[in-house]
């Protein structure tokens, strides 16, 4: 069986898009297909999977307030609610084919996420945040505050001290394990960020993802270091934030209507046909 | 700029194949391009590219002996001479696309290497082993010995001591750091194969590569380790071994005219158009 595919990704957070619009070409898509796209030797390489189906064909509920669902799946083939990075992709996908005008909105299992686009930039409005208790996170022998940002999915947000850096070298380390957090603080786990100070409304960081180890974005991540900074800042609403995560740069907004918005590039990369 | 790509794997050693029979398309095909198809996040990603270029368009010295050279290049975008794994995949590529049928002589830096396919598996001539001496690495503060076998580049081979397992939580470990090794022996660097015995002519092992790291497969690695078991057995010629790699399996024979030929399977799983 050979298929439509492409290839993108949103500040190297890369993506294998199905175009898949009535669900007739893969069905229940199953996990097996997902670990093979995603196999980074064996078959093209991805974090994830978005398939581009209608709404009318998948989540029939959705049909008056979205024409398209993103039908996520991480690279291990479970299904996933939302992507920051990936809506991004998605949307990037839907309107360079034809298939959407800005602003998009776009079904997922976390419901109805509204993307721009203008020029290279693509914004998702992440929702609302919430800022809830402080704990430690600790890497070797080294221990910090860390604010607890939830997204959606839980974030603990570190300030380095200052002269500290984000250099492997230093004491974040080469983050090959997950760094020991709070359990009673997270009981299903955390993703943990590291952030230094850049200059004004400008940081940097690594993330550690659980179930992923470091990666190179995390759209979430960004936004939650965004929001504690802020708030560490005292920072006006409606004030940009640039975030520097490994693999590019990403925008982040906190409104005075409560909304995080993630911008940054997402481009499409290569198309074709697969058999995998 | 968009152009033709297709992907590729034999035993996961990965390839982005462009084919550019005039050479009208890529030029000079700069290391700019190279890394940037191989990067695994940002781009398509593979160990290397094999650019698709006649030896008319290329190496007119090649014309009489082979119609097709493999333009070879590294994922960190440097030439090289030959892939042995690299070039199962071009053959692959070359008869599933029509354009030479097996077997099929084949171009390249190293010389005209002359690659067969039946049904699945796809063979390449990897000319003739050296034997050479013997030295010592060491892993941690483990100690073995290891037999040199050149294939055109430089190979330890170390047989595991009875009990000892290829498992990261054994002796030979993550494999994070290359390997200890004599240089004196290996002035410019080794390739280091770590083997244990599967049953009669059937051995599996584990890889560094200088420069590259732990790889799921080394063609000329499988060869130098079938060549340093075979000494080690007495085995007559012409005896196929059975050499598991973490990527899969290939078949590696020492025939009586002094060649090692390199079987298993290479594929071809998308295809379609690139803008990197």
């Amino acid at each position: 069986m050979t298929y439509e595919f492409l290839k993108g990704h949103g500040t190297e957070n890369d993506f294998v898009l199905l175009p898949d619009h009535d669900g007739t070409v893969h069905g229940d898509l199953s996990a097996e297909r997902v670990r093979a796209l995603c196999d980074r030797r064996a078959g093209i390489g991805g974090d994830g999977v978005l398939r581009v189906i209608r709404t009318a064909a998948y989540a029939p509920q959705w049909v008056d307030q979205a024409e398209w669902f993103m039908d996520y799946r991480n690279a291990d083939g479970s299904v996933s609610e939302m992507c920051g990075n990936g809506v991004r992709v998605f949307v990037r996908h839907l309107v360079d084919a034809g298939l959407a005008t800005s602003p998009v909105p776009v079904a997922t299992r976390a419901g109805i996420k509204v993307v721009t686009v203008e020029g290279d930039q693509i914004t998702a409005d992440m929702g609302p945040p919430r800022l809830l208790g402080s704990s430690e996170v600790s890497v070797g022998d080294r221990t910090w505050s860390a604010r607890h940002v939830d997204m959606g999915n839980p974030h603990a947000v570190v300030f380095l001290a200052p002269g500290e850096t984000l250099d492997p070298h230093g004491p974040v380390g080469p983050l090959l394990d997950p760094p020991v957090h709070d359990t009673a603080e997270y009981p299903h786990g955390v993703n943990v960020e590291f952030v230094v100070r850049e200059g004004e409304h400008h940081v940097a960081l690594r993330v550690h993802e659980r179930g992923s180890g470091e990666t190179r974005s995390c759209g979430t991540g960004a936004c939650a270091v965004m929001v504690a900074t802020a708030e560490a800042d005292g920072a006006a609403r409606d004030t940009p934030y640039a975030v520097d995560v490994p693999g590019g740069r990403l925008t982040v907004t906190w409104t005075s209507a409560d909304r995080v918005l993630l911008a940054g590039p997402a481009v499409i990369v290569a198309r074709g046909t697969a058999s995998l």
